[in-house]
């Protein structure tokens, strides 16, 4: 079912980051459920978190974690979300870290728990203790594919990518993983996602690459609005190649920073393709806005109508639906007379009106497309923005009206 | 498919409203889908109108007209919402009001326009002249029935209710007709309610009377988030009972306004049990909230999230979901450890976590109830608010993916 989304492709190992995985029984049966990622002493890492209030318990132990000492390992479980579980999910969640610890001969608050799956129900600490003790015996450079397939939850497809690049005449990889399909929305690190690179980065640059690289990818999808309780995106610089980055102004921050970049929006969007029962891929773009503030409010308000997406999972060009969903969108200035509209190059809406070349069969033949980009130009200021998602199809309402998520 | 929705029962004439309707083949064949009401010099109205910046040709004429002159008339057609029709569907608009205008020897401007269909097509103007023509000889007192069924478009049933009460010793009537299915979300009078009583009520009185008892009624049902380009509500007091109110406090002003509400809510709950594919009428009550906002960004937070409304529609008590779009709500006092979740009386969440006493069978058998109330305790104030809403079935995405509304 995902839009334009093959399997991963060949995935380079990242020196410094040993991967390893396991069938630990948590949930699933007979499929690798557990991962444990291990990093060099020296490694920085940056991680964004969701802003659900409603956040799970290992949520709050990362976070915890990423303060007070350097990270050393991620133990990853999908299966059981950990989410409302109160004082025993802390403690279960924290219980893990030192269970690893022990493993790896490091210090408890060295290690960042996530979780992904079902809401609400208290985690299997034995099995959980039985797959710590297993997985470290699998531990190898090159286990990111398997990896990727241990974290999927309602995904169809495995989601990686990879770039080895030279930056400054060194040579460097980038290599990540994602996973998430439903409960996908903007304002945090969507689901979970986990980028390495053997690139040596300073903490605050590369925190600071982090939150703008996630801007620019990871709180730029949506699926249907819903925020996860248990998002979470870390990148992991082991410093193992010969590049270093000290500042954001060296000569290497900026060609780094875009293949940071690029890897991110390549796992994000392979959320969407693979967004629950998606049939399109969508491209919103807002131009001519006021404020970023605006073009923002306009693209996610027809991203989230159920009415624009029933219309593209429909391949309808229903352009009627789109203008209401512009309209209603909560934004101060909108001078619906100066409104353009264009669908994948063809002209929908000129100054609020049908374009006057417009044809039904145009348009018909854009959304006939898996994949569909549509340009709303405000002409009210110059700040652009865009989001991507996916329509809304019987496939999704059977997805969660089936699924015990 | 309406839930819990019975065809109008007994619907009482008001002294001084007539009603007309014809199948003017505007857009469907072989049904009535045009409504003239026709009202005595002396009535005083009121109207709330769409808040989608997107509006349609007749909501801006109405608007206007309103301003202008007494109203004396109304002319509604369904099939055709005459929205993002630019110049010549406001001149289409006003065609229509000129040519009832004629027909009943008042001015153009006494008489307001209203359109629910399809967005973006210009209005079979013959077809419409045509239709003001014949309608005028079928105007009657008794036509309020009929008159709910032209103005439907996806409706499965008729909406309408009366009430024939006495007030400071004085018999009057409230009669009222609504449509309306999708696109159906607050922040305005929702689709089109028409609503008339023979009390005679001072102008200003009307229209405070209008704003508070569609903020207790319209504006607070959603099917799914989407705001309509054509939206309108309008109350209309012909004064020819023996009852005035010329004062919000006077004796007789509470008990009529009572009635009002009461009739509006009537109108707007039947629009939430006929929503598009609704399976379950469902109530969400936000308490102890510190402030109205905040109330009512809980409540919608809720009501809109997609992940709720799938698993209201598999009758799956998922509380993960529903604490899940309470973490989300975009509200800045929020402590989950305070929260308490109670769904048709039984206890599911206390201080954040799954209430001891709880178990899922009995969650299971209050979410198999067509009529669900779930209440969201945040302990953080004393101000309440609630919402209706339904579930999102497939039928929804059938309803809107196959129809081009």
């Amino acid at each position: 079912m995902a839009v334009g989304l093959s399997p991963p492709g060949k995935l380079f190992p990242v020196s410094g980051v040993t991967l390893g995985v396991v069938s630990a029984g948590i949930r699933y049966q007979n499929r690798n459920d557990l991962l444990l990622i291990e990093v060099n002493e020296g490694t920085t890492a940056a991680a964004v978190f969701t802003q659900n209030k409603c956040c799970a318990a290992p949520v709050l132990v990362a976070q915890q974690h990423m303060q007070q000492a350097p990270v050393r390992a991620l133990l990853i479980n999908s299966g059981n979300a950990n989410a409302v579980t109160g004082e025993l999910g802390v403690n279960n969640a924290v219980g893990s870290c030192a269970a690893v610890a022990e493993q790896l001969g490091v210090d408890a608050n060295q290690v960042l728990p996530f979780s992904t799956g079902v809401i609400g129900e208290q985690l299997n600490m034995t099995a959980l203790y039985d797959g710590i003790k297993s997985v470290v015996s699998d531990m190898q450079e090159d286990n990111w594919l398997v990896a990727a397939e241990a974290i999927m939850t309602t995904d169809t497809v495995a989601k990686a990518t990879s770039r080895r690049i030279e930056v400054d005449g060194q040579q460097i990889t980038i290599t990540g993983i994602a996973k998430g399909s439903g409960m996908i929305c903007p304002n945090m690190a969507t689901m979970l996602a986990y980028v390495a690179t053997d690139a040596g980065i300073d903490q605050a640059v590369l925190e600071s690459f982090t939150r703008r690289a996630v801007a620019a990818s990871f709180n730029r999808i949506t699926v249907d609005s819903d925020t996860s309780t248990n998002d979470a995106l870390a990148v992991l610089a082991t410093g193992r190649s010969s590049l270093q980055i000290n500042a954001v102004d060296d000569a290497a921050a900026e060609p780094f920073y875009c293949a940071l970049e690029s890897v991110l929006i390549e796992l994000a969007t392979a959320i969407i393709r693979d967004g629950e029962g998606a049939t399109k891929f969508v491209r919103i773009n807002v131009t001519g806005a006021y404020s970023e503030k605006d073009a923002r409010a306009v693209a996610l308000s027809i991203a989230h109508s159920p009415l624009v997406k029933t219309a593209l999972f429909a391949s309808d060009p229903n352009w009627g639906r789109i203008l209401m969903a512009l309209g209603k969108s909560p934004i101060g200035r909108l001078d619906m007379s100066k409104v353009d509209i264009n669908i994948g190059g063809v002209s929908l809406i000129e100054q609020g009106e049908p374009a006057q070349s417009y044809t039904e069969s145009q348009g018909k033949a854009v959304f006939e497309q898996p994949e569909i980009t549509i340009t709303i130009d405000l002409n009210a200021g110059d700040v652009d923005d865009h989001v991507w998602t996916t329509d809304l199809s019987h496939d999704y309402v059977s997805i969660n009206a089936d699924y015990r998520s």
